[in-house]
């Protein structure tokens, strides 16, 4: 007999069948038992009203790995509608601890530190499986939408010999005997890799040393990076970027019904056309609608972010705001300016229900541009010298944007903290498990 | 008018198009322009007997960033079959310096370290462009193969706490003032994860600070990680592996004829059955063949390995072979041991054309198992205490195996360099680029 899945089930009513999986839970009420079977997939239900069946889990606990067999048989009462009758039962792996928390309670009642210092058994929970299983989702969403456009996958190295993206915040190892650092971001890769394929996409870690403990930080996550050339400026970035968010969650609608329900979450919908704002513009909107005065301010607070997240919703109808043409002071040395303004950079942010969720714009292409761009930030070219080979044999003009895959779960879920997007969070204080 | 890339072109002939890329090469014979223009795909050659069609590009070198319209033409000797005629050229990017090594010469010349230091340019020649197309269609089948079996993609950190695997040939980083550890492989974290989804597959960097410098080895790679649970013993996580590798070159054979036929790569033929030979019995047969006694040997040498790959070719006319049940002496303490002569492991190594390609096995999956097996490895149990987890509550039988990109890409393609199947490769001497 063939092995199903639990969620296969349904499309095996009156059939004999087989499972397999975990012990979730046991209940016996007035003489008659239900055992819970969990798989990495789903729960099924077994009932019977003979005692004798549950003989051989006499000694199993919970999270105990069994096989059950028995027919499958629609029962409208029933989760989604079907149990197993007569269910023969059988023991892979029995288990007589109890978990740390209770694994068959709709809700995690545990604490943060609880939930994080378990993990590895808490991911268990049908709740923690299905935000990963959305994880997932969302890596398939990003690389089918891309593939479909001609772009190709690179994986670039995570070691790298300079503190140069930001010069700070970088953890740093000893490579043989010499220092060596954690990259912060595929940057410098993505960008020469258009030399070599026009449209790059990369999934994969990247580092950051920062030593914030917030909700919103970890130290080390997973972005989703896109870069491609012959852009006209940022806007073409943008209409890429819209694309590539409306592929995701068309890939999660189709395909994680289950994970959407149980998690409760209603998709955004992704206008054709999603609104923009000038940064200088939003600061005058913010001071006309709110009183505020943040004109001149460097960046937007997560106050103004919210605020423009509620206007864009008013008078858009939309989840999602770009705001355009960040100052050029706080971006990157790799940024391009406004050819227009100068003071203002060809860069996006966009905002997702009142928060930032990817940031991205159009980069300098030319060599000339870098060297005076390095000069004007003060840096040395010694350390980027590789990085500016590319430049020195012809780039074209282009741009990217990076999507935080951890932020995007969290933003969509509605989750609290960071750390509940992360299959196994590091931060300042925590390296295990 | 909408840009075309070089490989669309020979469905346009007649039409006037547009092409954007790089000047790969400039040619005059009699009379006689050749211009040919590359892109992230291939290359198109443009022929004018008009001098002036070329004045925009007459203060252009190599490598220059261009744009050329012109009408696609089929003509039986040009490349592929086209050409564009009438080309009206623009400029995009200037480029005056030489590029370090010349990109349009069928083959590259340069040796080796020449290749590495300018790996930024080097890798826009069309032969390298297409190892590493080829290195995104290799993951690409990888996982569209593992999808199609309900196995679920993770990512798993690379930061870890403890140099705990092998003990050695880790690289350490200063954590917040604490040290940490680059993680050698996903293991711990992909035999957890069964316990979440079942089946699961990761594609990630791994780091391994081995002192060796020889052709086959770097420092940082790619592995193609796959785990999955309620298997019977290795041999179920051979037929899967049959599958992966079968899916992995039917992807290459189906979309990537471009990049095989310039490489000159002829696929290899995956049976559908893989033969197999017990350790004991690859060693005897050895003896047999070649007189050469090995027999009590706890491993295969290089030699040993070129031996059994002719021998499958000859016995099977196959270019595979799987090893089985290797000495439990060489393998790490997760390593299911095998229950009919437990001197032996229920282990494997899968050989492509006589070298070592693969590796996998059935893992423990009980944890008295694990706490026996690391007392007799004499490995203290608190670093692995949260690994530990996962079997205190609950593990089916399970195992897995991880294919090393480069390495799969460098058999395949008969490349002398490991470095060579890596874009960027890290090794003890080589940071940058």
């Amino acid at each position: 007999m063939e092995k199903i899945r639990t969620i296969e089930a349904q499309t095996h009513v009156g059939q004999h069948v087989r499972l397999q999986g975990w012990l979730h839970n046991v209940r016996r009420m007035g003489g008659i038992s239900f055992v819970v079977l969990r798989d990495g997939w789903g729960t099924i239900q077994a009932v019977t009203e003979n005692e004798n069946d549950l003989a051989p889990l006499a000694d199993c606990g919970l999270e105990s790995v069994i096989s059950m067999e028995g027919v499958v048989t629609a029962v409208s009462q029933a989760p989604n509608g079907i149990e197993i009758h007569q269910p023969q039962f059988s023991v892979i792996t029995p288990i007589n601890e109890h978990p740390p928390i209770p694994l068959n309670k709709r809700q995690i009642k545990a604490g943060l530190p609880t939930q994080l210092d378990h993990a590895v058994v808490v991911n268990r929970h049908p709740q923690r499986q299905a935000v990963f299983r959305l994880a997932a989702g969302v890596m398939a969403g990003f690389r089918a939408t891309l593939n479909d456009m001609q772009f190709t996958e690179v994986q670039t190295p995570k070691i790298v010999a300079s503190a140069t993206e930001s010069g700070s915040n970088v953890f740093k190892l000893d490579y043989f005997g010499r220092d060596a650092f954690l990259a912060q971001s595929p940057q410098f890769y993505k960008q020469i890799m258009v030399g070599v394929f026009e449209r790059v996409f990369e999934v994969g870690p990247v580092f950051r040393a920062e030593p914030h403990d917030t909700s919103r930080h970890v130290n080390e996550y997973v972005s989703l990076d896109v870069e491609f050339g012959f852009i006209d400026n940022h806007f073409t970035v943008m209409a890429l970027l819209r694309e590539v968010i409306a592929g995701i969650f068309a890939n999660l609608q189709a395909n994680y019904q289950t994970e959407l329900e149980l998690l409760q979450v209603n998709l955004p919908m992704v206008p054709q056309e999603i609104p923009h704002i000038h940064f200088a513009a939003a600061q005058e909107l913010i001071w006309q609608l709110h009183g505020e005065d943040v004109r001149g301010e460097p960046d937007l607070s997560p106050q103004d972010e919210r605020w423009l997240g509620a206007w864009a919703q008013q008078e858009h109808g939309s989840d999602f705001l770009f705001v355009t043409g960040y100052p050029m002071g706080k971006r990157p040395f790799y940024t391009h300016a406004d050819p227009q303004n100068p003071a203002y950079s060809n860069s996006f942010d966009l905002l997702f229900r009142g928060t930032e969720l990817v940031t991205g714009g159009q980069r300098l292409h030319l060599y000339p541009d870098y060297l005076a761009a390095l000069a004007q930030a003060g840096l040395p070219e010694e350390p980027f010298e590789t990085y500016l080979e590319a430049f020195r044999y012809g780039m074209p003009p282009h741009g990217g944007f990076a999507i935080g895959l951890e932020r995007l779960l969290m933003q969509l879920l509605g989750l609290s903290n960071l750390r509940l997007a992360t299959l196994f969070p590091r931060d300042m204080t925590r390296l295990t498990p």
